[in-house]
Parts: structure tokens; C-alpha cells; sequence
């Protein structure tokens, strides 16, 4: 029913010169955009070992959904598949930013704007599961981006998630975005998550 | 509208020898408790000063609200009033674990079991301005508790509190706690947290 169910996991999207993802383009969207980096690491719960000479390390953690209604969950967990498909050699890392306006508003308030005005999840759900996702939060650690958003599809699916990222950028609850940089990455090898 | 508009706070709250708070009980209330302590350090933001030498160290950060919706965040903004208060020379540090199975719940699940059906804002606005409250967040940092509770009182509240946490105690929600350590609190000097 919930994609994380088990303790959160805690992720560093670490842009430099190594790992396994190589880094396609670095694009603002939104306010400051990231450094230039060739290519993208991604280390789970064991970040003591994160290199510091990169160019840039971004941290989040997986967490409970804040917004999914119970048949929304079940609706998604019927539908998506994991991360780390042999397919999948297409990426997308979208870290974004919410305005304090989104964050002084309570949780209904939040929830309306989120599915309700803007049909977030509803939205996310008719690109299933070619487009695979996992949110991770960052705003509770201290970290200059609230979301990190990871994406993985094949090439073929590389139209549709174009449509959907412009589809939710045209959204109520993206007016509340103050900054949002856009990373695409692609791989050769096999796939580094799981 | 909501007491926590900016920017998280990191919090630790740290049980050794020093600090303004003296710990006058520590009592485990579901699952293992604490080693003992005779004070406890409140540090906030800069947490690199956080002294390892101590009995314990609890981490957590402050963040939106997850369940209250806008016209209980209003009634709780009107009845409440901050931490630090002079008179508020009595304080608890209650830390609470949440079972998977809470966590693994849909946020409209959550929200009936929080208050539809265990009142849990409601109760504690009853307790208003006398209780003041602030909650913050382990679970995505991965500390030992998902959330620490921080009441501030005054010697004429203590048995208002006490019937506080015996109600919330008895509530469905409650039923979901695996581990919740209560530790009693108090002072003499001037208040600590502003």
C-alpha cells in the first residue's frame, strides 16, 4: 500500500566526476541552478563514506506519503514498478524548493492544492509505471532543497515523462515552487539502485 | 496559523551532567528507556557544539504541522503561547516510537486515527495557554524516536498535564506507540528556550 513501508532510507545525490549515472544536462527552472558536474553518485544510508570533493552533494530522506489517500496508495502500488530496471537507462534528479506560503498553509490546505486543484498524484499515476519515482525529503535535515525527486525510464518513455513534468509545471501547487533545477542522466551499465 | 512559518530548527536534547534542566525522573512507558541523567542540555541550530561526553543525545527537527487542517491550526494559534515562558519552571521531554504498521498507513488513515478518532489537537487544546508544546521530528534523520515532544508548564499546570498525557495515553492513537520514554523536567533559572 505505501512504497516505504520500512524505516526511511537516506539518500546523497552527490554531482562530480564519478558514479555510475553521467550527467546529460544541468538546467534552472527556478531561482539558483546547481554547479556543472560530469557525473551523478548515488550512495544510500551509509553516507560517511560521501565524497566532500565533489561538486555539489544534495541529501534527502524516503518518508511516509503526507498526502495519499488510502485508494490512491493502492492505486499507485497496483500500478509502478521499482527503481533500478534494466530499461531504465534514462534519469531525471528534479530538486525543488516550496515557498514559505506553501509551508505556512495547514495540511488540508495542502492537500487541496496537491491533488484536489492540481491532481498531483492522479496525474503521476497515468505515467506508470514507464516512469518509475521515489520522493525523498530534505527540508527537516537542513538542506536547500525540500524535495529531491528521482526518476527512471527507458528512451521510449522519454516523451511521455516530458509531458508529464510539463504537465505538473503547469500546476496550481507549482506557483508555490521557488526554485527547482532540473539534472537528466542516462546510463549504459547496469543499474546502481535496488 | 501555524506556529512553525519558517524554517525548520534542529533541536538536540542532550541528558549528561550540565544544562539548565534538572531531569528529576526518567520512566520508560512502552519499550526500553533512557540511562540515566541528572541535567539536560537544550542546543538548537548549531549542533556541532553538541557535547559527546553526555548520558544520551535525542535529535529532532521542527516542521509543518502533518494533520491540522486550517480552522484548528487558527484555534490552536489564538490559545497558544511559547516556549519560555518565566513561570514555566516544570518541563517534559516525552520521546515516542511509532509502529510500521502506523507508518504504513495512508495520510486520510492517519488523520482519522489522530483526531476523528482520538481528538488528539482537540485534547490538546483544552490544555491551552497553560501546556506549551513543541514537537519535533527523528524519524528522517534516523534517530531512535520519530518524534520528541517538549512541554513547557507552570507547578500550578502539573496536574493539568498529568491528565493531558493520561488521556492522549488512552487513545487509539496510542495504540500504534511501541516505545515512549517520560522524562520530567525542572528549573529554577530563567528560561532556556526563547
Amino acid at each position: 500500500m505505501n512504497a516505504y513501508i520500512g524505516r526511511p532510507i537516506s539518500v546523497a545525490f552527490v554531482g562530480g566526476d564519478v558514479g555510475q549515472w553521467r550527467i546529460d544536462s544541468i538546467r534552472s527552472v527556478a531561482g539558483d541552478s546547481l554547479p556543472d558536474a560530469k557525473r551523478l553518485a548515488v550512495f544510500e544510508q551509509n553516507l560517511e563514506n560521501v565524497s566532500t570533493g565533489s561538486a555539489w552533494i544534495l541529501r534527502g530522506s524516503t518518508s511516509n506519503a503526507r498526502y495519499t489517500f488510502q485508494k490512491e496508495a493502492e492505486a499507485l502500488s497496483e500500478a509502478q514498478e521499482g527503481l533500478g530496471r534494466p530499461q531504465a537507462t534514462c534519469a531525471a534528479l528534479i530538486p525543488v524548493r516550496k515557498s514559505s506560503a506553501w509551508w505556512s498553509l495547514a495540511q488540508d490546505q495542502r492537500r487541496s492544492i496537491f491533488e484536489d486543484q492540481s491532481h498531483h498524484i492522479r496525474i503521476g499515476l497515468e505515467y506508470l509505471p514507464g516512469v518509475s519515482r521515489r520522493l525523498h525529503h530534505g527540508r527537516e535535515l537542513g538542506e536547500p532543497f525540500d524535495f529531491l525527486t528521482w526518476f527512471e525510464y527507458s528512451p521510449e518513455d522519454s516523451e511521455a515523462f516530458e509531458n508529464l513534468v510539463a504537465r505538473l509545471r503547469q500546476t496550481t501547487e507549482w506557483g508555490f515552487v521557488d526554485r527547482e533545477v532540473d539534472v537528466r542522466l542516462s546510463r549504459t551499465s547496469r543499474p546502481q539502485l535496488s
